[in-house]
C-alpha cells in the first residue's frame, strides 16, 4: 500500500497519508528540471517546499538536517504549514556568476548554480503561487580571530583599513549553500549508476524517502546534511580576472579543533593559515577563498572519531603514525567519506578557472580540483611550527599516505617512530 | 505496494526492494525496547546498524546526517555492507554514570544514556550475531583557544599546571553523543501526541522514513541531524557531589561566530566566557561542563540566517533591535526552531542534578532546565565588554524578549534606537 490510514488529534475524521509517491499519468505534472541549462527559466524552478505537494518536483526538502526541527515547529504549532518566506530585501548583497560552468551539467551537480537568484529570475512562478526558497544566501559580515590579529601584530599581515581594519576586522562576503544534488549527475561523478546510487542512498540510510525509488521522474535531491559556506576576502571580480592572483583553502569541519582547538589536529591552525594566505592575496588585489564543509570526522561524525582516538591512544606501542588510517578502517570500515568528487562544483559556482595558491596537502581535494578542469598553479602546506604538539601523527601519517608535501615522507619505520602522547 | 522490483548493475537478476516494512506477526520479532528501564539488558540493545535488517529495531540508523555519505561509500564500494565496527580499545575513558535519571523515561528521551557502554554490557548479544554500534564515545583531549590563554596572561585565569597547563592546554574529557529519540517521550516534552510527531517528522520532511507511520512497534528514531558535544573541566566525580560547584554553559552552534568571529553575534564570546567560569570552578575544586549542540541559526540552517541578515541591514531604519526576531519570523515562519525541552537530557545523562553558574541568559534554556527538575542557582551573563560591535541588536532584543539580565531591559522606543552597522 502507497498509503496509511491515521488519524491526527486535531482533525475529527481520519485520512490517508501518502507513504510514497509514484508517477502520476494524469494530472498536474511536476515542473521539468532541465539541469544544466544555461537559463534558470529553461531549467526551470526547483520546488523543495511544503506548502503544496503538487508543486513538488524534488526529493526531499530545505535546510538539510534542520527539516527535521522544522516538523517539530509544524506539530507543536509554532510554524504555519501554509508559511510561506517573506524574501524581501533577502536577495544577495553581491551578484556572483552567472558563469559558463554554471551551463556545464558535469561541472555543477551537488548544488542549484541559482539558488541564490530565485526571488529574481523565477517571479512568474511565484506570482502564480508556487513556493520557491533560495538554497543560497548571500551577505557581508566583519570577522574576527586571535590568531590573525596577533599575526598583524607580528608583522606577517597589514592592517590596510579596507580589507583587514585597524582592530584585526576582515570584511568578508560570505555565502551559505544548501545541499542540492542531480542524481544523474552525482551518480557519473562517484562513478556508478543512478540506480546503484538511489538504492544505496534508501537502503543505507535504513529506508530513508523510498521516492528515491518510486519516483525516478525527480531526478534532484536535497539530502538531510549539512551545507557548505564560504568566505571571500578581497574584490569578488577578481575570483574571474586571469590577471590576479586566487588563493584558495577548502576545509572540512573538525568542530574539537575549529571551535576548541584540540591539539591532536592541524585543522585550525591550517584554516588560520589559509585564511592568513587570503588576505596576503586580496591584499595584492587578488581574492581569497574559504570554503567550509561540514564533513564533520571525514563525514564519519564525531562518535567514530572519538572512539578512533580511544583505540589509537590504547593501542600497542601507543598512537603512532603507522596506525593512523587503520584505527579508522576498524571502526569505520573506510578511512575517509568525504567525497572530494562533490566538492569542486562550489569552486565552480564561483566561477574559479585557476587557483594560484591552494592552501592544502590532501590528494584527494587536489584530484577533484584538477580532474574537474580547475588549474592550481602552487600548493601550499601548512607550515611546520603551525602543527601541534599532539598532530604530528595525523601529519606524518598523510604525508605518507600521498598528502602534498615539500619535505620528506617517512618510511614504515619511521612512521612507527612518530608517536603520539598517552592521553 | 510495499515493494518495487529493482535491478541492480552487479546483481545479474532484478530483486525486491522493500519501501517500507511492517509489523510481522510471523518470525523473528525485534529485541523489544523497555525505555527507561534502569537495567540495560532489560532496557534491551538498540540495532541501529542494517548489517542485518531483521535485527533492527529503530527507525534510522546511525551518525546522523553521515549516514547519507555511508550510503555513498557502500555504493563506491569503499565500505563493504557486512562490515562490522571493531569496538577494540574504543570503550568510555571514564565512566560516567549510571544515574538516577537513566530510569527516569521523563528525563532522558533524546539520547541512550547506555549509548557509550554497549560493547561491555551487551557482550552475549554480539556472540548472538547482533551488530551493535555505540552512540556516545567518551575521550580525553588537550584544547586550547587563543582568548584563554589571554586570559590566564591577563591574570583572569590561573596556568594551575593541571588544568590549565603552562602553554595554556586545558585538559578536558569529551564525550560526543549522537540523537537517539524515544518517540512517545520525545511527544510527551513537546506536549503533543506521539502520533502527530510521526505524522509531522514524515510529512513535514517530504517523506522521510515511512516506517514513521507502518511501525508504531519501533518506538525508537535516529534522526538524520547533528548530536551534541559535552566537554568537562576538573574531576567528573565534582558533577555529582552536592558539596563541589558545578558550572554550565550550554551553547547552541553558530560556525560564522564559533569559527570565523563573525561580529554580529555574541556566541564565541560567549561560549568563551563560559569556558573560563568553567576553568575557575574545576581550579575551585569543582567542575565545569560545556554543552555544544549542533544547531545552527537555532536549528533554522545557514541559508535563512544569512537571508535575514540581508533583512535586518536592508530595512527601513536598519538593523535595529526591535525588529530583530521579526526579520526572522518573516523569513522562517518562526524565531527559534532549537527545541530546548529536548537540551537537559544531556544534563541529566551526566547526573546533573544542580547548577551552581549557567552561563547563559536564554529564558528557554534556563525554562527547561529548572522544569526537568535540576536547580540553577545563579545565571552568569555575558560581560559588556565581551559584546561585539555589531551584536548590541541581538542581544538588547533578547533581553527584551526575556533573556536574563541584571541590568536594563530596554522599551520599544530604546529598542528602536539600538542599530547595526550598515553592512
Amino acid at each position: 500500500m502507497d498509503t496509511a490510514m491515521v488519524k491526527d488529534k486535531r482533525d475529527s475524521k481520519p485520512r490517508h497519508i501518502v507513504l510514497t509517491s509514484h508517477p502520476t499519468p494524469y494530472g498536474a505534472k511536476p515542473i521539468p528540471i532541465h539541469w544544466g541549462n544555461a537559463d534558470p527559466l529553461k531549467r526551470g524552478p526547483l520546488i523543495g517546499t511544503l506548502t503544496d505537494p503538487t508543486h513538488r518536483n524534488v526529493i526531499g526538502t530545505h535546510s538539510g538536517s534542520y527539516a527535521i526541527y522544522r516538523a517539530l515547529a509544524v506539530v507543536q504549532g509554532s510554524l504555519k504549514t501554509d508559511h510561506r518566506a517573506d524574501l524581501t530585501n533577502t536577495s544577495p548583497i553581491v551578484n556572483i556568476g552567472p558563469y559558463p560552468s554554471w551551463a556545464d551539467p558535469d561541472k555543477i551537480v551537488a548544488l542549484d548554480p541559482f539558488g541564490a537568484v530565485v526571488g529574481d529570475v523565477f517571479t512568474d512562478y511565484f506570482e502564480k503561487g508556487y513556493d520557491i526558497r533560495p538554497t543560497i544566501a548571500i551577505t557581508k559580515a566583519h570577522i574576527n580571530m586571535p590568531e590573525l590579529y596577533e599575526a598583524a601584530a607580528k608583522g606577517r599581515l597589514k592592517l590596510d583599513g579596507e580589507i583587514m581594519k585597524e582592530n584585526g576586522d576582515l570584511v568578508v562576503t560570505k555565502a551559505a549553500i544548501e545541499p542540492v544534488w542531480y542524481l544523474p549527475g552525482v551518480a557519473h561523478r562517484l562513478k556508478v549508476t543512478e540506480s546503484d546510487l538511489r538504492h544505496a542512498l534508501f537502503e543505507q540510510t535504513g529506508g530513508m524517502f523510498p521516492e528515491l525509488i518510486t519516483r525516478p521522474d525527480l531526478q534532484v535531491f536535497l539530502p538531510p546534511i549539512g551545507g557548505v559556506t564560504v568566505y571571500i576576502l578581497g574584490d569578488i571580480a577578481a575570483i574571474t580576472d586571469p590577471d590576479r592572483p586566487v588563493a584558495v583553502r577548502v576545509h572540512d569541519e573538525c568542530n574539537g579543533s575549529d571551535v576548541f582547538g584540540s591539539d591532536i589536529c592541524t585543522c585550525r591552525p591550517y584554516l588560520v593559515h589559509g585564511i592568513e594566505e587570503c588576505i596576503r592575496t586580496a591584499q595584492e588585489g587578488g581574492a581569497g577563498v574559504i570554503v567550509y564543509y561540514r564533513k564533520e570526522g571525514r563525514a564519519l561524525g564525531e562518535v567514530t572519531k572519538f572512539l578512533v582516538y580511544n583505540a589509537r591512544k590504547r593501542q600497542t606501542g601507543g598512537d603512532r603514525a603507522d596506525a593512523y588510517f587503520e584505527r579508522t578502517e576498524c571502526v569505520a570500515g573506510v578511512q575517509d567519506m568525504r567525497f572530494q568528487e562533490l566538492m569542486p562544483d562550489v569552486l565552480h559556482w564561483l566561477g574559479i578557472t585557476r587557483i594560484d595558491r591552494l592552501v592544502s596537502m590532501s590528494n584527494m581535494k587536489y584530484n577533484a580540483i584538477v580532474n574537474s578542469g580547475i588549474e592550481v598553479v602552487k600548493r601550499v602546506p601548512i607550515p611546520d611550527d603551525l602543527i601541534p604538539a599532539d598532530a604530528k601523527v595525523e601529519i606524518e601519517a598523510k604525508k605518507a599516505a600521498g598528502y602534498y608535501t615539500e619535505g620528506e615522507i617517512l618510511d614504515v619505520e619511521g612512521l612507527v617512530s612518530v608517536k603520539g602522547r598517552e592521553y
